[in-house]
């Protein structure tokens, strides 16, 4: 019913890609015994690895477990040391343990019975029909723990070669630049390919080689990372897949330079992502969301007659809640952004989605101006982007 | 890969239910020619609706729209309006257009073409054998865009029933305890139905009738919506599947109540959440991120004997953050929040997860102690959702 997004799926994708398995299909189906049933006989059918999420947990309409345990013809059977588990959970978070709880302590018989340590509802692996089926819970957090702990190294065992991937992140260039850019490299692409991906204003390209070992894995992608470094190096801000906020929050912390930040429009977003990286609290001195003309004036020292002749969204205010802080925090990078994030606000000469941000330092100040195109959520998600990548600059330059 | 976590499956899969068409199946394979072709032919053969996102891009491994003409024997035709609109939409994004995009502008003969305003990739829906066969770009914005304006129209000319459903929201709840204080009604449910979901701390439970209108599914969740508020009514915070921050900053903007913030581990999150709610800048004066002791000192004026007697993570701290908030803005409503989110900064007296969160308005100030488990992300991600549950409560009493 589209209520929830299949994030299991990628991250299952991303790690049996790792151990050298290609996935060929996804197969998504509801709570409906003959549906589960025809996908898992055809996924059984084209596949030599078959893993599932979800339909393991106490209530009526979870029915994984029992529509696998029937295609396979095997019973179900009492799980005595998952239920003792089940109990213990229900204890350590202080609930009641319902009666429905009972079902998740049956498992396949004869199968490997996988414990789950974030959650109810045990897994299992079946080999069978010379294939392996391994199910696993639905919530996030169960699956991938499950599947880092106890799976991975289960399929990681069975696997002969191992692909190795690289991913390049860039910033300030469109994804159709990029292809063209390095449209002769992705032409003639086996091993290493080449496969670029859009995201939220981030822009990634992702190397990957298969081989025996990581040695000849390296060989193979490293000389195309150095042609691409020659090509678009500017654009680059990391070469490990990290995010611009952790790139920028490690670039702080390591040259211990601490920062204090002044929100307008993007209200703590750009506070909320340094802050999701551990450590900033090293460098992270405050950060000041002035949300209301009152707030910029009394936390930031901005000059009421600045806000009234230019506007609280314009480069001068910019500069002058940035040289503020400055003053209040003496922080070595000090960042303000002001715009206007909509669907409201927005004026012919000042539209939805201007956004002026400044960064002062001991060198000095200095302001950029943006134009952002999209609904609220872009144009603050993207303001946010543009700062971090502007004191990624400041810290380099 | 697993580079992409596929939302459109979700959103297509709820757009569809509303107009009464059930979702059976969502079938995902990469950009290989063989498998394009088995998966489609697939689908096909077991849907009277196949919808498709993804592969209509400039790149040489966007193979959907070739393949599927191929299976339906139809020619790919150049598209003058369409060649125009992808010339405008470079002109518009002042980015040069390289050679790879021409691609786009052809399109299944017979086919009606989707205009894509987001993008330079259009859609198509083809008629045939019976079946009604929608190919959409892939990225979310350019495929919601078009769904909503192009498809959903056309698609619902098409449909009988109706599906509506209601969203309701819980906080302070467990899934297995929401199930089964329910079970009765979810036991015997045809039509109604009745289906419950957790995400990120959020339960939700999703009732849906079909009927010929929506005075008949009308009649048929009220009566449902009546008895589940009579036995679970406290935990209730939405009855039309409103966000904790959406009812939140809906109840603070109606009432006319301002309000600040001091956040210490959430970072910023609690801002970024609110304001992500348009208008909230009617209520919302500031939010000041005292990350270091030095700011919660300064800014809050904390006594820093405080600090140093009890620790930054204590309630006495938190106590006096929303005091001291009070004083700076006199707010109706100030919201601290201090705790540890890790993953280092614990210790036995004060394990990773402790947070105090303090709420100070005209009536006085209180405080509550949460223990949170989980990683980082969990910690501060819930914390958020317990203040926004603070500040509601203190609302409404």
């Amino acid at each position: 019913m589209g209520q929830i997004v299949n994030s299991n799926a990628a991250f299952l994708s991303q790690q049996l890609n790792e151990l050298g398995y290609n996935v060929l299909y996804h197969l998504t189906v509801g709570d409906n015994p003959n549906r589960l049933r025809k996908i898992f006989n055809d996924a059984i059918s084209f596949s030599d690895i078959i893993i599932t999420t979800g339909g393991l947990g106490p209530t009526q309409d979870d029915l994984t477990k029992e529509i696998i345990s029937d295609c396979l013809s095997r019973k179900l059977v009492f799980d005595e040391s998952s239920y003792s588990k089940i109990q213990e959970f229900f204890q350590k978070i202080n609930r009641h343990m319902t009666n429905n709880n009972l079902k998740q302590a049956y498992v396949p018989q004869n199968s490997i019975v996988l414990e789950n340590t974030m959650g109810t509802a045990p897994g299992f692996i079946i080999e069978d029909l010379g294939k392996i089926i391994v199910c696993l819970p639905g919530p996030p957090k169960e699956m991938k723990n499950m599947y880092l702990n106890l799976v991975k190294p289960y399929l990681s065992n069975k696997s002969e070669n191992i692909i190795a991937s690289k991913i390049i992140k860039f910033f300030g260039l469109g994804e159709s630049s990029l292809e063209s850019a390095l449209e002769d490299l992705i032409t003639h692409q086996t091993n290493p390919t080449l496969a670029t991906y859009a995201k939220d204003g981030e822009l990634s390209l992702r190397i990957t080689a298969k081989g025996k070992s990581y040695e000849m894995t390296d060989s193979l992608i490293n000389p195309l990372i150095e042609e691409i470094n020659e090509r678009l190096g500017n654009y680059i801000y990391s070469y490990n897949n990290k995010s611009l906020q952790e790139v920028v929050a490690n670039m702080l912390i390591t040259k211990n330079l601490s920062i204090s930040l002044a929100e307008s429009c993007t209200g703590g977003l750009l506070s909320a992502k340094l802050t999701s990286i551990p450590g900033i609290s090293k460098v992270l001195d405050r950060s000041i969301i002035t949300y209301s003309n009152k707030a910029k004036i009394e936390e930031l020292g901005v000059n009421k007659r600045i806000i009234e002749n230019y506007g609280a969204v314009s480069k001068e205010t910019a500069i002058a809640m940035a040289e503020g802080l400055k003053k209040v925090t003496n922080s070595d990078i000090c960042v303000s952004i002001t715009g206007i994030a909509g669907p409201a606000g927005g004026s012919p000469e000042k539209p939805v989605g201007l956004v002026y941000i400044g960064i002062s330092t001991n060198k000095g100040t200095l302001y950029k101006k943006f134009n952002i195109h999209g609904d609220r959520t872009r144009i603050r998600n993207y303001a946010t982007l543009l700062a971090l990548n502007m004191i990624r600059q400041t810290i380099i330059n």
